[in-house]
């Protein structure tokens, strides 16, 4: 994708619907675009003020001309220049096709996707970091990114094939969290060489030769897997791990939404590990 | 809505989209259209064999023309018949209109709307209850519906405007537990004095004078309250509670998301009263 219209440090105004850099942010909504640009888009003056405050300020910024002022707005803008960022004051129908959203208080800004290697997980650095394996659902996705910044953990690893965590979805329901928790990507032939080189405790919620979830001897640095939506963990993943536990379950179902079971999980190993 | 075509305890073959059936059933997936049908459609097999177990059963049941055939189809196919109600096989474009899905071997029932007044609830009949106010998305209601199916809980109550719990998302978010929790509806005006005239518990996750929740001096019947998925909680709701308990918030954001919340404090709740 080109930034050949992309001039840094500059306030720029685009009223066409059809203009090159209107399309760019627009295609940012669209999984298979967005992971050719190598960018994504978060949206709301809470997150990108979740980001600055995390150190991370847009590229691009994007809102409504003849927005109504706001401090963190105005700050935000001020950073956004002086990094050599550009901010985009658009008419509200342009807007309106950015955002996918009828809000002409609607503001979005465009980041650089980052870097999903395992290399970036430092295991030491928390004591508790969330495994999803082929998680389908981006909602799902971004609600275990908000209850690992919730728990404390350093971030969540995505096994096999995943939801796109830079999806407007999965950043949507995060909360803020795509900037503060570690994402790292891997397949599972990858995932555990590397966890066994180092400590760090394999736990899944399991049927299988299982122990009570409460008072189970969970340690740190303590990986807390949850598995696909309809099927579960593979048999032969849950076989590897250190620990398999098991949560009540008291109705007709057999299941917990994979959210739900990974934040009773970490909440459990929350309180485990401070004792 | 009529229901003049409708032959009890039929076997019925529809090929033309414009059929008055397939459009009152397309319908369903419209939350306006569906209120006033007062009917709600349930899709899968298995979401379908819950609801019979449970016995419940559809009156109508839609599949496609030459579907493979299936042990737990043709008894819910039997059962539906003997109960006076009505087997539709559609061809695959209309099994795609009804369902909104390009899934030839989906299977789609129709059923009445519960009776959703709070005198439904028997408060003596679980140890623990749901209740949400204002919560605006059909995937965490149904969601939550699924976690009070897993912690035993008696049912959801549904405190002033909250998504449509017999949404096409719900239904499909509550993994069956729509036919297995009891849902109520209640303005908070009438939901608290009716909560006053017996036994019960108001817990809510709250920042204001709130203890640990680990713990905390459960008692059932527990109804465990969670707010609005933006707003939270009004203070007024949250002062008239019994107890207010609080989460360990570890990072930067200050809130869980809703079902999160609600899940982690029915386990909770679940192994205090179990003790």
């Amino acid at each position: 994708m080109s930034n050949t219209d992309h001039r840094p440090g500059a306030r720029r105004s685009i009223t066409g619907l059809s203009n090159p850099t209107v399309k760019s942010l627009r295609a940012l909504r669209d999984t298979r675009l967005r992971k050719r640009e190598g960018r994504f888009m978060a949206e709301g003056l809470r997150l990108l003020t979740d980001a600055r405050e995390s150190g991370l300020l847009p590229q691009v910024l994007v809102m409504a001309e003849g927005r109504d002022p706001h401090p963190l707005l105005a700050a935000l803008e001020a950073d956004v220049i002086a990094a050599g960022g550009e901010v985009l004051e658009v008419g509200e129908a342009v807007l309106a096709k950015i955002t996918g959203k009828d809000n002409p208080q609607a503001v979005a800004g465009v980041f650089d996707e980052f870097d999903t290697s395992l290399a970036r997980i430092d295991r030491d650095a928390a004591p508790i970091w969330l495994v999803a394996q082929a998680l389908r659902d981006p909602g799902n996705l971004g609600t275990m990114l908000r209850t690992g910044d919730a728990v404390g953990a350093g971030g969540l690893i995505l096994i096999d094939d995943c939801a796109d965590p830079f999806s407007v979805e999965a950043v949507r329901a995060s909360m803020g969290a795509i900037f503060t928790q570690t994402v790292a990507r891997a397949r599972w032939e990858e995932f555990l060489p590397w966890l066994r080189c180092g400590p760090g405790q394999l736990v899944a919620a399991s049927l299988r030769d299982a122990v009570p979830y409460r008072g189970a001897p969970y340690r740190a640095p303590c990986f807390l897997m949850v598995g696909n939506e309809s099927r579960g963990l593979p048999e032969e993943y849950e076989l590897a791990c250190d620990l398999r536990v098991t949560m009540p379950m008291r109705g007709r179902a057999d299941s917990l939404n994979a959210a739900v079971a990974g934040a009773v999980l970490a909440y459990e190993v929350l309180a485990a590990l401070e004792g």
